[in-house]
């Protein structure tokens, strides 16, 4: 039995060994690559992923899955060696259940959907989109068939990103959030402020070591990480020990700093799991909901704190005293927790970004459903946009167009979005009740012992549990609620409104 | 049989992707990876090595090769389709000799020697590493054992860096070439001159921008090309449009200058490979020697010329007043050619270089013959090298421990450095006779036209043919000839020195 699960255990190292590296190959490929490498770095990303592809999907796997039930009945459910063979039997089962073709032809779908995908955004032409969009909805339809057992069709979709999560569950926090934050961004998304200064001058040079000043307080530490630039921010890496981050910089713009943040999180996650997962598919964050609260926690729970600013803000004022030297600091502070109503969901603060994402949310779940014709989508996308953030839509490209996960089959990635709000504060509340002096901490520019929580709670476990499992494990529940975000929106932007 | 091919093609395709993803990398360990990563890495070199061995020495190879050799009869010689058949079936019948185990024993076996052999260089204790050495002798001859057909046992090193050249050859060669350099450096290598400027000041970042400025006019482009720092300089590349140089600066050392040339050579050939070769195992410079001829022909021939320096040197001494400010063009020729004897071969002058290189290529054929005593080894090495260059060598690590080579069992790589000087001066000669008037060009900084003959001539050949036939086709003899580079160095010195 020892020895079978050594033989599993090997052969989803060599497995995990080639995503890593095509995680890393990828990486090059956005930071390093010359331009010219293109087209070959493209068929060696697919050779890897196909290799491990067939690796993972081999009988060989199966049956020693198959060979080690017995095992893992024996063995404590919250082992290393119970959880891996849990965990790698869903995702086995999962990944034998999708024709070899019917995946080859989403991915090439997805490839020649992008450049037309791009252009419509680029000439506000829906209907040259529209194509595209029928085909890979075409193949979602035949790709949830490959499954069953759900409620709802959207069920299948929402598991490749958020494992275990239905979508009835989603569908009550969203609403839940909806009631709550419409008639709250009416009313505080019409304060105004003055805020010029934010178009800088923020040198580019400055910017970066800031960035680096900040994230190097939260853990980041060159041991074990870079962070370079790129085009679209992401975090990525090669194992607990190699962290990539990368960000972007703009004469005109201070999103910089939060960009550093939010992927610093992303990538003290990473670093965090248990080096004894190392090698093995538990070696990474359980999910995009609880990942994307990590990089939300530090970028807006910790990063536009008063008291993060109470610390930074004289160093950061003399740092960019062109942009800010005569700015105070509420002014300042106000400025980045600015609720406005905008039409691109990247560039949306951090309360109407949701309601961004619940719009999506809804024609997601009724285009599966089949209640909605993909011809009236944009139409349905400017009434709704409307109703929810009160501006009207003035083209496609601000509209139903801005966003590219759509031409990729990239449906419901979306709500982890929102959701990874939702836990952060769920966390936040946690950590806060069991550690109340952070916020004192923070004031002192010190932000080791809500890493430590964090590491010791929640990035240690990797892959080991569900993502409903882990919540349960940090917070004390397995159930995604609203309530704690919306407490803290309402807390923290009524007392900016009424100031 | 047209489907057989594409079969075979396509096998290869996913094993080249394999091997340079590796090479991608190992770049990467090398020049971005925090330090963090190495276990991790390490790991994923392994598997993806030990994948693409796997797959190459497969029986499928082997069946598809075997059922192409009609096909490869009717073919055209020098057709692409023809040359990766022949090509592929000597890779795969060499591949084939090698038990897995001794394969796996001798990296185990580098891997453990390499830190030995660093502590004994450091500590100048010879007898700590013969244990090593004499393990990487043993299973250098159990490697040996695996092949037939050889004229003497050290063909078979020779044969993994420089394919079907023999012992014979390379020692008429070197026997040519000892003859002329022993007498000759022994004149001109007493010669001295006050080179102090040497020492600098060579500012970093103008070391950086000049070296940049020097191999863009090579033929360098960052379309398809990176130049990266590291300890260790070395040219790499994950396809032909996407070559990763890398470099070293120190204040008081201005060596990068042609240490960028030297890569960029590299670069260049690896570049130049026809294009219709991209993916299989054609695409790659042919051979050790005849890489390494590209190298000094870039950093030597070209960047040590006389021409060179008229062009460059005015901005040169500009951009590093401080340090040659008061040195006029001649003073600084002559010390960037000057000839003198010196312990550590990556350290040495253009000619003696290859004494150094002449000692170790007789040492290991004196091991493999068996006519050497491994204990007798640095008496032997100080016997030769004072003979050879006139100076008693001080200490082990100044001596026989200097090189990494030996204790990862590297033997018979030696030889194509030197056999790379060589050649690089067989081609110059060719060149030059179809195109005199290259150094008026490299007098108008136009490198142009060199770069194209040597693409057109040779990097676009790849791995089509054996060195030998690689030879043919650029200078007309299959054979490596000494005779042109001593002419060479004889001119070339013999001038400074009567001067």
């Amino acid at each position: 039995m020892e020895e079978r699960f050594d033989e599993l255990k090997t052969r989803l190292a060599e497995i995990h060994d080639l995503r890593r590296s095509l995680e890393l190959l990828f990486w090059d490929q956005t930071v390093m690559m010359p331009p010219g490498g293109g087209p070959v770095r493209g068929q060696q990303l697919t050779t890897l992923d196909r290799i491990a592809h067939e690796k993972f999907v081999s009988d060989e796997i199966g049956e020693l899955l198959e060979g080690l039930a017995g095992h893992e009945q024996e063995l404590d459910y919250d082992s290393d060696e119970a959880s891996l063979i849990r965990t790698t039997r869903r995702d086995h089962d999962k990944a034998r259940r999708v024709p070899a073709e019917l995946a080859a032809e989403m991915t090439g779908a997805a490839a020649e959907a992008h450049d037309v995908w791009a252009k419509a955004r680029e000439d506000n032409d829906y209907a040259l989109f529209l194509p595209q969009l029928e085909r890979a909805v075409e193949l979602k339809r035949r790709y949830i068939e490959c499954f069953d057992g759900y409620d709802e069709p959207y069920d299948v979709l929402l598991d490749d990103f958020e494992p275990g999560m239905k979508t009835a569950e989603v569908r009550a926090v969203f609403d839940d959030l909806k009631a709550e934050l419409v008639p709250l961004i009416a009313e505080i998304g019409s304060v105004d402020g003055d805020d010029a200064f934010m178009a800088g001058p923020w040198p580019v040079d400055a910017q970066h070591a800031y960035s680096l000043e900040i994230i190097r307080r939260f853990g980041f530490d060159e041991s074990f990480a870079r962070l370079d630039l790129t085009v679209h921010p992401f975090a990525a890496s090669s194992g607990t020990q190699d962290i990539r981050l990368t960000t972007r910089y703009k004469e005109d713009d201070i999103t910089s700093i939060f960009t550093a943040m939010h992927e610093c999180g992303h990538g003290l996650y990473e670093h965090g799991v248990s080096p004894a997962l190392e090698r093995t598919p538990l070696c990474h964050g359980v999910s995009l909901a609880l990942h994307e609260s990590q990089s939300r926690m530090w970028e807006n729970i910790v990063g536009r704190s008063r008291e993060f600013w109470n610390h930074f803000y004289p160093s950061f004022q003399e740092t960019f005293s062109e942009a800010v030297g005569e700015v105070d600091q509420e002014r300042f502070y106000r400025a980045i927790n600015r609720v406005k109503p905008s039409y691109i969901r990247v560039d949306a603060d951090k309360a109407t970004y949701n309601l961004h994402i619940s719009l999506r949310f809804e024609l997601e779940q009724e285009i599966f459903a089949g209640t909605i014709d993909l011809k009236e989508l944009p139409a349905e996308w400017n009434r709704r946009f409307e109703e929810y953030l009160g501006i009207p839509v003035p083209t496609d490209t601000l509209g139903v167009l801005q966003d590219v996960h759509w031409s990729g089959g990239g449906f419901g990635y979306f709500p982890t979005y929102s959701l990874g709000n939702i836990v952060s504060v769920q966390i936040w509340e946690k950590v806060l009740s069991e550690l109340p002096d952070l916020p004192e901490q923070f004031e002192q520019g010190e932000f080791g012992q809500l890493h430590e929580w964090l590491r010791d709670r929640l990035y240690v476990l990797g892959r080991k549990f569900t993502p409903q499992e882990t919540l349960e494990r940090v917070v004390g529940t397995p159930r995604i609620d609203a309530a704690p975000y919306v407490r803290y929106l309402k807390d923290k932007l009524g007392a900016l409104a009424a100031a």
